[in-house]
């Protein structure tokens, strides 16, 4: 069996041979159909991620037969029983469990779900991780519902344009930042009613001016712009924070916070029940992922680069 | 009729002769029996308060007869009907609204609630608007529960005195943080597991030590402390922040915030319901508020003086 294999940390992954342990009772092996990549794939690969353990068979995201069951994979490895956290043990399907950049996966019955029966089998794999994410940070953490102002920040990335459709969906109004126009421009030819570029002096003032005001606000960068978002939300609005890719913020004031009654919510991944309940709710409202490009599996570290360099608007996907 | 009077915006209030305007249809004159101070009244006359209105009567907590019936009064001026957050043309009583710090207030019939019959006067004029923050930040906010594990900041001052016997009046473990010694001794004495000064280096690992991990962290300092909450902060915990004393925070990490499901909730005063709520929850747990000293109302300048400079350990009442 081939797969795409991180051989050694901190060398890049390898398309390569690699014998699979073989199934146990209660397992299934799934004939991948193709797989997706997400920032915790890249960083594993540049050595900057906690606990790295080679070889590893990276991937999260996935989508295959088991047996003659079309399937896409739960990506979460013992989430446990809370829907408020993950048990500190839970674990990303990819490294160091073996993940699904591969021709196969073995995994127990309750890591897969029925393929939602609208979507290509790229788009299928292009679902779990980021869908999972947008849709807890959205709903289960964010509360959206319909009629509310929405900000996305980042639009472009895997979780943001999840959240922008699921809110759009949900029937929100939504709004979004970029440092790219024509990111910008993608985001309102999908929905969104305005967006600024955080390039931009005054960014917050012209969304703000846009909008009014915020009820929920969905960010993954933090960094000194997130200083800025207690400014534009209205009176008890929620600010969604699932990464910080630009780092700490440099200034944050508890006043608006406090007089405005803002919850800002921390949020990582799902529960199993939010990922059925993701799946349902993209059945429903026969939500497609946007997927930048696909790939060969074979030619991974192509993939890798494009999503390395953030110039993608949409999944990255890897198919075989 | 006597009041403690702010007549000109930058200097120091007077208790001095003012005439109130007769009630309208609905209104009650209340005899104050004793009122209580705020941080908020001292900010005013120290002119660090928005929209400093004079002359006005100072003073949002208070308690008195209003004809026969021992009345505590509602501090809130139109809060509104949502539990989420406050209108945004909500006031506290006490400038521009004439106060407590009065011989007689006039205030409308839904302003007025029975006096605990547990509490004296100077007692219960120690509660309304302490109490209520701390109600709202503990229990509607912060989810305060049996057997949760509860840090409370700056142990002495009024909110988070009050929050500290709510949390051991519900069965949670509660610890706290204050720069004094005495204050941590005496908050011990209270019921208090544990604390530590936050001017010793590490005190955040003193807590992590005896606690293990906080389910619940109550605050209103803000500041570089705050940066520390996150990283003693269990999983699925909640933040709750009151105030920012001690300014902005200037490294405020999303990372522990995202990967810990970490909520923080931003929290002001409290709805009229939870004002019923709070004066029903001190009843059924008998509870007594902490004062610190009481001075005739007509010394009040004594009483600024000494919430200005910190020392207290409790609520700091004026009498009649």
């Amino acid at each position: 069996m081939k797969a795409y294999v991180l051989e050694k940390k901190g060398q890049p992954p390898r398309w390569s041979d690699f014998e699979l342990p073989a199934p146990k009772a209660g397992e299934h092996t799934v004939n991948i159909k193709a797989a997706a990549l997400n920032h915790r794939d890249v960083f594993i690969t540049q050595g900057l991620y906690p606990g790295i353990k080679a070889p590893s068979i990276l991937g999260a995201d996935g989508a295959g037969l088991a047996g003659q069951r079309e399937v896409v994979i739960n990506p979460n490895v013992g989430w446990g029983s809370s829907l408020a956290h993950q048990e500190p043990s839970y674990r990303v399907l990819g490294m160091p469990d073996h993940g699904t950049m591969s021709e196969q996966i073995i995994l127990p019955e309750d890591r897969l779900e029925d393929k939602p029966a609208h979507l290509s089998w790229e788009e299928a794999a292009a679902l779990p991780l980021g869908g999972l994410t947008a849709y807890r940070a959205l709903f289960t953490r964010g509360g959206c519902a319909a009629g509310q102002k929405v900000l996305i920040s980042g639009i472009g990335g895997g979780v943001a344009l999840f959240a922008l459709q699921f809110a759009l969906a949900c029937g929100a109004e939504a709004y979004v930042t970029s440092g790219s126009p024509e990111k910008l421009e993608k985001a309102r030819a999908m929905g969104a009613v305005g967006g600024a570029s955080y390039k931009e002096d005054d960014w917050h003032k012209k969304l703000a001016g846009m909008a009014g005001g915020f009820d929920l606000i969905i960010d993954s960068a933090g960094g000194p712009g997130f200083a800025f978002f207690p400014k534009i939300a209205n009176f008890g609005a929620r600010i969604v924070t699932y990464g910080g890719t630009r780092g700490k913020v440099p200034d944050f004031s508890p006043q608006m916070i406090f007089w405005k009654q803002i919850t800002i919510h921390g949020t990582s991944m799902g529960s199993d029940q939010e990922f059925r309940d993701m799946l349902a709710f993209v059945g429903k409202h026969q939500i497609r992922p946007v997927i930048d490009r696909v790939y060969p599996m074979h030619r991974a570290n192509e993939a890798f680069q494009r999503m390395a360099e953030g110039a993608q608007f949409g999944k990255i996907v890897l198919s075989l």
